[in-house]
C-alpha cells in the first residue's frame, strides 16, 4: 500500500485541461468561476461522469455540495473525505481549491485502477461557494453542513447575488439544487482530509514542501456604513462638509494602522462602495467590509476593539457630524484540528519526502476544512505558492509539488483508514 | 414693458406638474431625469409641442440641444437665448437646470398672450447633458456648441454610459439627434441669460433674494487611478502589502487636508470605484476623481497643485510600493460674464426688489453659461437655494423666489431688446 502512487502526469494534464475549458481568462493563466455559474455547472458535470465512470454513487445535498462516494469493504461506516472546491474568485488562479478536488479525483482514480480495497468508503467533496465571491459569505456550505455557521440553510439559500439572483434559484438553474440533507448528523463524514496550496509566502521561504496544517486561525468580518449628508461639489464650503468618503478614508487608513501597530494579526477592506456616482456630489454614504484575521479568537476580538476604538477617534476629530454603523456579517473562529487526521498527513508526508522538507503550520485562510473539524476530526495538507501569492491570476504551484500534495493526501488517506480499522491510530 | 408680469401660478404648477410626470422619485421629492432618458424624452416632447403652440420654430442640433425660437420684427438679427437644462442628477431636486427652462417657457408664454413684438428673436434653449451624470462632462453639449470645450462633438457622441450606450446612440433612440450643427457659428445666439438656483448659502444667509451672477469660477477634474499587488486577505502579512484602496484613502484625505488648509477652493472626491469585489482580496486597483474648483484659474492650479504635492508625500510613506497616476479629465476655466448681460440684469431686478435685496455674486456650480460666456454676451439670474442644498431630493427654491426670478429674466430680455436696437446698453 505505502508504494502506491497517484499518476502525477494524469492528476497536472486534467487540471490544466479542465480550467483551460471551465472559467479560463483570455489575457493571463488566471480563472474566473464563479459558484454556481454556467463554468460551474461544466466542471461539475464533468466531474460527476468522471466519478461515475470509475464506481462512485454520487449525491448532491440541498446547498449542491458533491458527494462522490467510492465504496469500501465495510457496509456500515461512513465515509473518509477528501474535499475542497472549484470555485474561484472573479480574477483567482488555478490552484485555490480546485488542486483539492482534482487530487481527490486522481486519488479516487488510483484505487480504482490498482482495485483497492478500502475498508471505509472514500467520499470526494466538491462544497459549493467556498469563495463567497458570488454570494457572500466564504466557506458557505460547509458551514451549513456542519451545523455550526451562524448562516443556516435558509439563509443561504435567499443570499441574492449583483444581479438579484438568490442562491437557491441559481442552485436549481444549474441542476444542483439537491435532496440529500446538507447536514452532517444525516449524510456524516468519518473525517475529512483537504490538500491546498498555502496561499502564503512560508514553505516557500523556508524552502520546505509539505506543510502539516495543524489549525485555522480565526476571522470575523464587519460591514460598515458611514453617513454624511449629500451636496454639490462647487457650492457647499469645506467647513460645511460631512463627506461620508472622507470619513470612510480615514477609517481604512485606521484599519491598516491598528493591524500594523498592534501586530495582533491581518486587517484588510477588500470592497467599497459609495452610494454616488456623480462627479460633483459630496457622497453621503460608503459601505465597506473589514476582513479580520488572528491565530486565536481573543486576538481577533482584540484587534476589532483596537480598530473601532481608532474609528471613535476618527469621528471625532471630523469638523461635522458623520457617523458610522457595524455590522457583524460572519466569522469563523479558530479551528484546531483532530490529532488523528495531522498524525496521518504527518506520517504520509515521511514516506514520501525528508523530513527536512515538512512542516507544521497554522491555516492564515480559511477553508472548508475549518467547519468540517467542528463536527468531524479533520486535516489538511500545504503545498507551496510561488511568492505566496493567491486570488490572483499569478497564483501558481508547481506540477511537482502538486502530485507531492495528491500522493500525501492518498497515503493519508490510506493509513487512516488503516488505524481506523483498529482503532489504534 | 415694464409693467409686464409673468403669470406665476401658471410657472410653478407647470414645474411641478412636469416634474411629478416625469422621473419625480417615489420616496421623496427629488427627481431621477438622467439626459437622454425616457423621462427626459418625455419632458423634451412636451416642451417641443408646447413651444409651438404659441408659435415658436423648432430647431434640434446635433446635440439635442434644443432650440426654440419666438420670432422677433427683425428678421437679419439671432435671438437672445433663454437657456438651462431638464435634465438631473440620479437622486437630484426639482429646481437644479429645470427652473431656468420653465421660467423661458413662461417668459415665451407671457411675451405670447401679451402679443409683445420683441426686435431680436426670442430663444428658449435646453441644453442636453448638463449634469454629466449619465455620460461624464457636465455641461457638454453647451460646451461642443461653443466650440471651446476639450470634447468636440465626436467625443462627445462616443462617451459610453455604464451600459455601454453611446451618447449618439442614446440621441437617436429618443428622437433628439437633430441635423443643426452644434457650433455657435452657424447656429448663433446675441446673448445668453439663465435663470438659476445658487445651489449654495450665500443668498439664503445674507437674506438677499435675487443674485447678479457676475462670474463662474474655474474648475478641473483629475482621475486618479492607484496601483498596488493583489493579494489573500488571510495569508499576506501586513508588512508586504501593497493596498491600493488603503493608499487612496490616504489621498482622498489628503484631498480634504489641502483644501482646508490652503483656503484656496474646494475639492471634493465623488466617485470613487475599486477592480476587487471581493471581501477577501486585497485591492489592487482603485480609481477616484477629484472635482477641484476656485473662484480664479491660478487658484485652481495652486490647489491641484498642493494636492499632488501631498500625494508625492503620502506615496513615499508606504512601506511597499503603491503608485498612482494622473489624467486631467475635464476643466472649466474662470468664466467672466458680459456688462451688458450683467447690466440687463441688475436693472431688471431693481425694477421688481428693493436694492438691499440683490447681491452680485459669483457662480461656485457650473453652468452652460459659463461656456455661452466664451463666444457670446452671458449673464445669470440666481434665487435662494434652503439650506444650500443641492444635488440632492432636498432641494428647494420658494414659489415666490421662482416667480421673482422668472420675472426678472423676462425683464432682463426686454431691456436687453431694447438697448441691443439702439446699441445704447
Amino acid at each position: 500500500m505505502a508504494s502506491l502512487k497517484i499518476n502525477s502526469a494524469r492528476l497536472n494534464e486534467t487540471l490544466q485541461s479542465t480550467c483551460t475549458q471551465w472559467g479560463a481568462l483570455s489575457t493571463s493563466t488566471g480563472m474566473c468561476r464563479l459558484t454556481l455559474s454556467q463554468e460551474d455547472k461544466n466542471v461539475r458535470d464533468w466531474l460527476v461522469n468522471q466519478c461515475k465512470e470509475i464506481g462512485c454513487e454520487i449525491k448532491v445535498d440541498q446547498m449542491g455540495n458533491i458527494f462522490a462516494i467510492r465504496p469500501g469493504t465495510a457496509t456500515d461506516k461512513l465515509p473518509i473525505g477528501l474535499g475542497s472546491h472549484l470555485d474561484t474568485q472573479p480574477a483567482g488562479g488555478r490552484y485555490d481549491g480546485i488542486l483539492g478536488v482534482q487530487a481527490a479525483l486522481e486519488v479516487l482514480r488510483t484505487l480504482h485502477e490498482n482495485d483497492v480495497k478500502t475498508h471505509r468508503p472514500i467520499a470526494l467533496i466538491d462544497w459549493t461557494n467556498e469563495e463567497g465571491a458570488r454570494f457572500p459569505g466564504a466557506m458557505m456550505s460547509s458551514g451549513v453542513w456542519s451545523t455550526k455557521s451562524s448562516a443556516p440553510l435558509e439563509a443561504c439559500w435567499g443570499l441574492r447575488d449583483t444581479e438579484g439572483v438568490t442562491m437557491q434559484d441559481a442552485l436549481e438553474e444549474i441542476g444542483y439544487l439537491g435532496t440529500t440533507p446538507c447536514d452532517y448528523r444525516e449524510n456524516g463524514l468519518e473525517c475529512h482530509f483537504e490538500l491546498h496550496i498555502e496561499q502564503g509566502p512560508l514553505l516557500e521561504r523556508e524552502g520546505k514542501s509539505v506543510g502539516v496544517v495543524t489549525a485555522v486561525q480565526g476571522m470575523k468580518w464587519f460591514a460598515v456604513r458611514v453617513t454624511g449628508v449629500e451636496g454639490h461639489s462647487g457650492t457647499t464650503p469645506m467647513d460645511n462638509r460631512s463627506d461620508a468618503l472622507v470619513t470612510a478614508s480615514r477609517l481604512i487608513s485606521a484599519v491598516r494602522d491598528a493591524a500594523s501597530r498592534t501586530g495582533l494579526g491581518v486587517a484588510t477592506v477588500g470592497v467599497i462602495k459609495s452610494d454616488t456616482s456623480s462627479q460633483a456630489t459630496i457622497p453621503a454614504g460608503v459601505e465597506f467590509i473589514i476582513d479580520v484575521r488572528c491565530s486565536t479568537d481573543d486576538m481577533v476580538d482584540a484587534l476589532a476593539t483596537e480598530i473601532f476604538k481608532s474609528f471613535d477617534a476618527v469621528v471625532a476629530e471630523e469638523e461635522n457630524a458623520t457617523s458610522y454603523d457595524v455590522t457583524r456579517t460572519w466569522g469563523l473562529p479558530e479551528s484546531k484540528f483532530h490529532e488523528n487526521c495531522i498524525n496521518a498527513v504527518r506520517r504520509a508526508a515521511l514516506g514520501e519526502v525528508a523530513e527536512s522538507q515538512i512542516m507544521d503550520m497554522k491555516s492564515r485562510a480559511g477553508h472548508d476544512s475549518a467547519w468540517t473539524s467542528r463536527v468531524v476530526p479533520t486535516s489538511m495538507i500545504f503545498v507551496p505558492s510561488k511568492d505566496g501569492v493567491s486570488h490572483n491570476p499569478n497564483e501558481y504551484t508547481s506540477p511537482e509539488h502538486c502530485a507531492l500534495g495528491a500522493q500525501v493526501l492518498l497515503q493519508a488517506v490510506l493509513r487512516y483508514d488503516d488505524c481506523a480499522k483498529t482503532g489504534a491510530f
